[in-house]
């Protein structure tokens, strides 16, 4: 069979324990993830595109078989640039799974040959999100379980805390 | 990497459109798919368990890298013995997302090495249930655009409508 | 334009205030509303077929342009005989919702002219369930806010308390 | 029986042809249709009230019975200068659904005598939104089933694609 | 203030250690705890009503300010009879919420004066359910994270694996 | 058992019926209930902060052993402060559900001897949101039954309306 290669798109912004964890089960499906970080002009995140793909490769970088990338424009001519056949994404909650199930079916609409894949984060990552981690961080509170210890310090900075 | 085997649990009580759509995009993922009718004492199927059987194998015997079976109990217990390492599961529509979550968590508890992942079937077959499809084709409805021809004919004939 | 004739199916297994709320808007929208009992052999309810009919008639004389009837079979069969082009049903909640617009998918499958409309009942019977109504009766529970007094009464003879 | 008059109310930035299906489907219950596109200060569209007006008009010139129109402030005060007793509004997802409710709520205390009706869309639109259209349009993605064409180089218009 | 005494209702069908954590943090709140088993005969529970009470008991008999008890009827009535003004809830999920709401909303018309409290059971609590327990235990499976030692052992003897 | 105090946290911008509703509710349960408005500098409230707790004032001043006060920062600091131990939130309808769970969750790792207590306010308001308020004032619409009326002035005066 050929190699299979997915991608996982996100804003990362930034990394959280819970983006980590359904990497690690992405890799036992697939022979090689591209971990993807979208540059989207209309959003404006906390952290840089750089900075982003800077702390994703810290806090990845004993994961075999994956590949950091960032992109702009639509997910699909990305998947294909990749030679990719399928895209990875968590589900966590209700709220997701219809914002999830529509991007899906578009997505396959806009290329039949590509499928989406669904896991579910490990059940202490269920309720958590970047954006709490960020509002919970602003205001000083303790989100060490959340984010690796390397992304902790970069939202302390971030936040004129350090 | 070593095989990928995946187990896709079901009652197919019968097997329909929407079972078939999910094994053929199973199968683009895994080297490995076995399609396992599950024997539940407790629910009372139109079809036996040999009957199910047969309407799958029937109906699947041009998808290749399938095996058939059915099980009774744990359902890690028969992942692990056929060397599976991962459970496909289709979602469909909000109702069934808890529902399935809840079967995800509680089996990666049983066994952590098993990983659920999901799928979403064609649009056409999100609102198809087997359940509906056995109500519809008891009161005479026409189900052909449901399920396989083979299976239709099996359908009218438990109804004696043959 | 022709006449707009909508059939509004169900159980009222018993009519309640709710149904009939919902009775009453429908007949804002149709020229004619065919109240139709569903005889469903594989369920059981509390009152025969009869007695259903027998209290919608009671409770809804007062309601100009309505029609009551039974039936069984498929639902767009008996719509097609009426001649009506639309069904009428209430939503109440999140839980009804994903069931109803799958029953209108399948039923437009069945019948692409006929139409499924949706009404929300008055916000005091959002949580009203003839279920409900009947576990509560049943231990002697006052249900005079859900449904008309004759049925009250026929609910109370049913699990003889009168 | 009065002529029954129904305000579809949307923003329609731009129109899709989700929205094309519930106008046609609302055009067989009710006598008139108005289709009104709201003038929301707290929003930006994409298209200006005037551009989103007249692209209505020119895919809905060939459905009978339709008026278009635009209005600020109350919905429930324009429906009444309209002579019209129901507000249509089309029902696609979980959720959709409690937003519609709780505004159909709301209407209805607004005005006892204004009833909400919601029908389902085209299974192949139900995963469609106008925000979804213009994220993939703008990054160059093939919309052509999702707006007529004349959306569609409307949208690439204003992307500068032209 | 007078003292707050609230009834925790359920079928306790075996009791769980999801059912002790929220029995944990309903004793913070209120000054006593009824839990009452509910005797519901259009069910058909694994365990008699005896055996329920029998396990709480032994299970619970370290927690402070709680008293055991069972009944039928209408919850409402019980809870008068205890002199309670509270009735505790457990909240899961989603597809838990609409239902607990509804009863919630129903009992409070019945009985003005008392109030449903809920509570968020621990994280690793929230996909068990009694139903689950049984089913896994029902097929050998390893039960022990769910349901104290007490109950694991008079599973085992109900399902004769002992 | 020590003093039972709960905070009643929110943005009550402006306060309305549902919130009193909610307030009264709690004040049955808690021996004090400090109901606190968040100074979230990421968003931009209607009112400043100093209105917010001047309206709280005005139609809260009947109403036994409560407490006014604002905050920013993290929650659980706050109500620590207050040697508060319960976070006191309204529970309205699915959508709030999830985020409202999200948030219990959060907070209890946060600080683990704080817990959340959910209660359902009264039916009327279950569809009752202050975002909604404002949108219907300001564009004229009656709010008398969703507001205290010397909300429903200051409303008037911030649109001009006076």
């Amino acid at each position: 069979m050929a190699e299979r290669i997915a991608v996982y798109p996100g804003m990362f912004d930034p990394v959280t324990n819970g983006h980590l964890d359904l990497i690690e089960r992405g890799v036992k499906i697939f022979d090689r993830l591209v971990v993807a970080v979208v540059t989207n002009p209309s959003k404006t995140p906390l952290f840089t595109i750089e900075e982003r793909v800077s702390m994703l490769q810290k806090v990845t970088r004993n994961i075999a078989n994956i590949e950091l990338d960032s992109f702009n424009g639509l997910l699909v001519d990305f998947v294909r640039q990749k030679k990719a056949k399928f895209i990875l994404r968590g589900l966590r909650a209700v709220s997701d799974f219809e914002y999830e199930f529509e991007m899906a079916l578009i997505n396959r609409k806009l290329d039949n040959d590509i499928e989406t894949v669904f896991m579910a984060p490990s059940l202490e990552y269920i309720y958590l999100r970047a954006r709490l981690v960020k509002e919970v961080s602003k205001v000083g509170g303790d989100i060490s379980d959340y984010v690796p210890g390397y992304v902790a310090e970069r939202l302390k900075e971030k936040f004129g805390q350090i």
